[in-house]
């Protein structure tokens, strides 16, 4: 996978981007990216609902008012939020600097709402705007096509990221194929609703701004809104998507079968990137999926779900492979919904999965079900050795049938180690 | 503190108690204790409000009913939660096996809907009856009042505990003094409404169980149900309290003001027991204190002091004393309360503070104020000194000021550590 670097935001016709170090982090490490549209966007965007969101998304819902835009610019390192009005007219003079440099040097005339800003790192520091400005120029200078501003651009916008994680998907549109490319960062602060995530994704099929609103949120409330790393929601989470229309199929402008076709691959390209961010959770060494079925309703087995994934103790229990499942019906049973003990079911399943898609909670077969219906099985020998083999997996299934209804619903979370410990003791200072 | 042991819930007239080893727990420690009053008392118990309630709290219930009871039997090792009819069936025998023994040794006749059977330990497992009836004949045959008793019953109740938690005090009931003694357990799966707490609380006050009841709920929502180890609300969580009314006050048979001395009291000795079960939460280096003021409501106020008390980001900064508090006002921002960012302060102090109430909360006019009103504070440099100095404390204070109304309330957490992680990644296995 690290071989060949995996193509994203430039591979839909009508974007360039790239990446730049301009001295936020002090580690030296890359941290900011820009990506520009040859031509005006349909855009749309999901922000965090935490209560106190970072100035950039602030200046960015004002600059989505008329669903268009037509470059994205992302800084790492600080939040800019927590920042007051200063930080706000940062965020704004940031848009300002790239459409100055967008026309000084590609005669590209932009206003600067049709800049979205981003920012991710620490909260409450200001944006150091020297540096910001310097990395605007850097960024304008390196703008293009291919494998490699798609690599520097998915770099400048990490933080703890281990990896870089982008993503690509193509959509047969009528006869024409169109392309989505996507990047994605976090790995602390996630939560949904969101979390500290940014996710920058690019298309070149022709939608209107409705359409692609209504499709991004689809997309995301079925894969960003079930993962947790960590269940703080940060107040900078993005995930924004720029629509070129440069693919030449016939716009989407209401409901219908194109409309489902993009947005369920627009779901499978978000799935995607939702795994790496849980896969590179702060400190993770395994990823687990819980499959919430038998809930009376999504929000029910949503809450069970997310209840497990954020339980302290199961994390732990899934860090040290033990099989201690009582914790994970426990968790169930504060998630505020009327679980009724004696309909309700466990099986674990462990699986050595290289699939990349978050939404497949199966785990083949190989389950072993520990409480059914209320009782705790009593295993064979054999099935205890299973049970204890499945915990010791990289990928670990949890399957909950509450017994009540037919809605289900799968989450993907990952293991506390003292690793996160370490990476967030130690963050600021 | 260690070198007098601090007496507890044999110091109110009328009660005797015992612990013992029934070997439950593989690591050969104490594991049972049995608490057993002269007369019948008046009886009233807060349990979990988990929808998985253990075996014991089902019975405990029942038991309950009548506002009486004289003895409380108490194993730890093994919770008996999610064990199904066999469990419910277990806790009953538990508390038969403990009149049986009272009848033939001490002559004493209970019913066995006069015990109160309590569990914690590992959920799932049913409970190794050979042993605790062994366990119930070694309890009945120590039952004594005094130093030893207590400490013997204290340690008997302990799972991942460091340390036992007794505590004691005393009201004025116009001319009559009554006591109060108290045990706890408790260091993980400390969440509110309840946690894996166990909490034993005698007194020889005369007061009415439907009294007894309401002083209880008051003072448990006062102090057990604001603090937070790890937010996982165990299944087996208990508050349990006898009144042997053997003090001679006249007996508290309505609200007015001898039932309002002794809610007070009564929170005061809750108090000093959560505060010792966040101190020994699992791994935890220090405590801190989440003041909410200035909130429009009581509910909203702790639903902010909880979600900051159970950010892992905000436990991990308090862990590495790192002055981060963009995680502080942040998860205020997802509490899913309506704060204005513009009406938001935040204020942090230290203090090497050997109180044990937990609900003091001010740090004491040296606290920094790092957010006012929506904007970061310009610390100057000695203020940035003073706000590192008080983040290395055994005891932080962070005083949150919603600006908004007149509600407050303070809660309690404790750090996350590595040594959590180790705990609980290899706790059954």
């Amino acid at each position: 996978m690290a071989n060949t670097p995996i193509r994203s935001v430039t591979l839909p016709k009508g974007f360039r981007a790239a990446g730049t170090t301009c001295g936020i982090k002090p580690s030296g490490k890359p941290d900011m990216a820009l990506i520009v549209a040859d031509v005006p966007c349909a855009a749309a965007a999901v922000f965090t609902r935490n209560r106190l969101p970072g100035a950039p998304i602030i200046a960015g819902k004002r600059h989505l008012r008329d669903g268009k835009a037509q470059a994205i610019v992302i800084n790492a390192g600080v939040a800019n939020d927590a920042t007051g009005q200063e930080g706000i007219d940062n965020a704004i003079t940031t848009c300002k600097r790239v459409t100055e440099e967008l026309a000084t040097r590609h005669g590209i005339a932009l206003n600067f709402r049709d800049v979205i800003p981003s920012s991710t790192g620490v909260i409450g520091p200001q944006l150091p705007m020297d540096k910001i400005s310097q990395g605007v120029i850097d960024l304008v200078k390196n703008l293009a096509r291919g494998p490699k501003p798609d690599a520097d651009a998915s770099r400048g916008i990490m933080t703890t990221d281990l990896t870089p994680k982008p993503g690509n998907t193509s959509v047969k549109l009528g006869n024409t194929t169109a392309r989505l490319g996507g990047i994605a960062k976090g790995s602390g602060m996630i939560s949904p609703n969101l979390a500290t995530m940014l996710v920058f994704i690019t298309t070149d099929a022709a939608i209107k701004p409705a359409m692609l609103k209504l499709a991004l949120k689809k997309a995301t409330t079925a894969s960003f809104n079930r993962i947790s790393v960590d269940q703080h929601t940060s107040p900078s989470d993005t995930v924004a998507i720029l629509a070129s229309g440069l693919a030449g199929n016939r716009t989407i402008t209401r409901p219908g079968k194109a409309f489902d076709q993009f947005t369920e691959k627009l779901t499978g390209l978000c799935n995607n990137l939702a795994y790496q961010i849980v896969k590179d959770g702060e400190g993770a060494t395994r990823v687990f999926h819980v499959a919430v079925s038998g809930a009376r309703s999504e929000r029910h087995a949503d809450r069970v779900a997310k209840a497990v994934v954020d339980s302290p103790l199961v994390k732990t229990a899934v860090h040290g492979g033990d099989p201690n499942w009582g914790r994970i019906v426990t968790a169930a049973g504060y998630a505020g919904v009327p679980i009724t003990p004696n309909t309700l079911s466990l099986t674990i399943a462990g699986q050595v999965a290289a699939g990349k898609s978050g939404s497949q909670a199966s785990g083949g077969g190989g389950g072993v079900c520990v409480f059914n219906q209320g009782v705790p099985t009593r295993l064979t020998s054999l099935e205890n050795k299973r049970l204890k083999a499945a915990m010791k997996q990289k990928e670990v299934y949890f399957t909950l049938d509450l017994g009540q209804g037919n809605a289900a619903v799968s989450w993907l979370g990952c293991d506390l180690s003292r690793e996160y410990i370490r990476i967030n003791a130690e963050y600021t200072t």
